[in-house]
């Protein structure tokens, strides 16, 4: 299997990676419970908006015209001659020349006027108004599809939807939208030592830490995390699991296998059932991982170690849930920072290396593989690219925030 | 009621509503659905984290002085007595002056030895280990309390957990927390122009976009929104609405009102149940929120425009909920970037403009009050501090993420 030996870069493993699934299936749900959601199609406006030519101040509606030259000392003297009422429009209430109307915030502009004199620049005695300012047509007004005319694309397919979105999609009359359904995810811890959270280890042995995180990731991600559990480093086992995870799920993620055996056992069921694509990445951590195939449904080897299995989940298998989703955008935030001390770095592999963020200086956290504490106490992660050995001290860096 | 009429600085708000509410309740809730939850208590490690010593690598478990001096020309000749099986430790295998056992990587350090030599470093023969590189006491070992020793702070009181917290407190064996109980929202739109998503507005009236914006917020921060419908202006129906939810939640957001009369109803209303502290902050968009209380319960009278109620609901009402959930530090995530045009201000206002980002460059998306259109284009806000008379192009900004 001499495939199995060939390490490949970053970019040509997500290539690769990304290849896999086939894009996003839809599915209609109400626009209430569709934050976090990737859309499967545009979204357009039910009509203009906002649907009305309505006034974007407190004042009078009037006739640009009638208030051409109008000034503190010589102000244009208008007849009020009626109110508009929120919501409920007047059809009697029309402006002549020399009228205007009262009219609030988020008013419909009545017949006959084409702007609004903010109230500051009125005074009022009895129904006579007199304007200190004169105003332009159009002026404090919203036109009735100036926000979106109807038909506008407003979000585009492929836009995952935020909680201000929520809001426009109800300012649209979008009360449902068609979105990427769930990708189900199957997360199989696998390893002799590992327990479940709830036991307390016995010698030699560790809490599996990996199927919790990645299914709290996956759930905040849009997708339906299905755990299987622990099994152990065992041919037959892992066969069993993989092939029903891969029945049930439209993606599996298998992590754990610390040493080389197993990594090589988890090509090889992989192989079993499908196709093993890449086997040894040239990242820092996670250079064991394995990406392969059953029919069009990712498989994942990640590594054992959580800090490990996350770098790797975050820069390879995202990117791979982006394309099962139809993302067109990632959803990684980076922030820009100054580096705090020298990191060393070999050339000829993307290094991921934890920092810690105080008054944009990234400092980074080193320590031995394993290590659960420096996943702590970082706030991201820092990318130091394949061709380089390395950064100084000062050098400005982009922090992938966690 | 002059105290209406006086004008509070953005920090002053934010210090007069962050005084109201008593700290969080607590409730213990299982680890797998906390993501997203703040602590109530410090999470402290059940044992040793690893709890054993640890092989960081594959390769040979020695005593380290066995390799003093070792290297490709004259190797440490070691015997291989043993291989070290992961999670079932073997009470016979011990090593002895002159021997060595495989240890898989996370494998327990057998009795007798101090460190482990990487495989890449050894070339093996029978049972003949040749030893190439020397290691000291320690190395290429995670002692059994190296990562987090028992009873060591994990993550303090006031964290939110995320999702890699997740697999670290499975790590700790926490298989349950003490969270700050969700704080239950109220949400009251008002205006006779507003009417449900699913409607179609007649002339003169919109669609409520706040509420639903809102609760899709509220609902991601970890709070509980409960929605009280469309409230006309009507001072009756607005304080039986504002009277019940007050009942029910442990903090009300009143949006709408966008005419002066309607601010100045809502801030009576609130006033006949409690107290009015503040009625106009010098922020932009945003300047007539009102902030109120009912006993301990934060009230809120956020702009009608979605754009400024979204600023106002950020910068004044999320550290009020901070407050309620214990959480110490703030969730706003910033980038920084270089401004793109000249964007004046007011001098005495603290102004937030939208802008989109483009390369790290920051474009002000200026417009009319109430469009929705350049909430919808932009990628976050950028603060003008209230001294200030603008920025200009090529100014450095913190944008402040959506």
């Amino acid at each position: 299997m001499s495939r199995f030996l060939q390490i490949v870069s970053v970019p040509e493993a997500v290539s690769a990676a990304a290849g896999i699934p086939s894009g996003p299936a839809a599915e209609e749900i109400p626009s209430g419970t569709a934050t976090g959601r990737v859309l499967c199609a545009d979204v357009t406006g039910a009509g203009d908006i906002p649907g009305f030519d309505r006034s974007v101040v407190d004042g009078y509606a009037v006739r640009a015209k009638d208030t051409t030259g109008a000034g503190d000392s010589i102000p244009a003297m208008l007849e009020c001659t009626g109110q508009v009422a929120m919501g409920r429009p007047d059809p009697g209430l029309s402006i002549a020349v020399g009228a205007c109307a009262y009219i609030p915030t988020g008013g419909l502009l009545p017949v006959g006027a084409d702007a609004v004199v903010m109230v500051e620049h009125t005074a009022r005695t009895g129904e006579t108004v007199l304007v200190k300012r004169p105003v332009s047509p159009g002026e404090n007004v919203l036109m009735h599809d100036e926000d979106y005319p109807a038909g506008a694309v407003i979000f585009p397919a492929g836009h995952r939807l935020s909680p201000r979105d929520a809001g426009i999609l109800a300012a649209c009359g979008r009360t449902s939208v068609i979105v990427a359904k769930k990708p189900v995810v199957g997360i199989i811890s696998t390893g002799n030592e590992l327990v479940p959270a709830k036991e307390t280890p016995g010698p030699g042995c560790v809490r599996d830490a990996n199927a919790p995180m990645l299914a709290a990731y996956l759930d905040g991600y849009g997708c339906i995390p299905r755990t299987y559990g622990i099994v152990p480093d065992d041919r037959e086992a892992l066969d069993a699991a993989l092939c029903r995870a891969a029945g049930e799920c439209d993606m599996v993620l298998l992590s754990g296998g610390s040493s080389k055996d197993d990594r090589d056992m988890t090509a090889q069921v992989i192989a079993g059932r499908g196709d093993v694509l890449v086997h040894g990445i040239a990242i820092s951590p996670g250079k064991p991982t394995i990406i392969g195939r059953i029919g069009n449904k990712p498989v994942f080897g990640l590594p054992g170690h959580p800090g490990s299995a996350y770098v790797v989940f975050r820069v390879i298998v995202v990117p791979v849930l982006d394309r099962m989703l139809g993302q067109k955008k990632s959803c990684t935030v980076t922030t820009k920072a100054t580096l705090g001390t020298n990191v060393p770095s070999q050339k000829g592999r993307e290094e991921y290396v934890r920092v810690r963020l105080e008054n944009n200086v990234a400092y980074p956290l080193f320590g031995k593989a394993g290590l659960i504490n420096t996943l702590v106490a970082s706030d991201g992660l820092i990318r130091i690219p394949a061709g380089c050995e390395g950064l100084e001290a000062k050098s400005p860096v982009d922090v992938i925030l966690w």
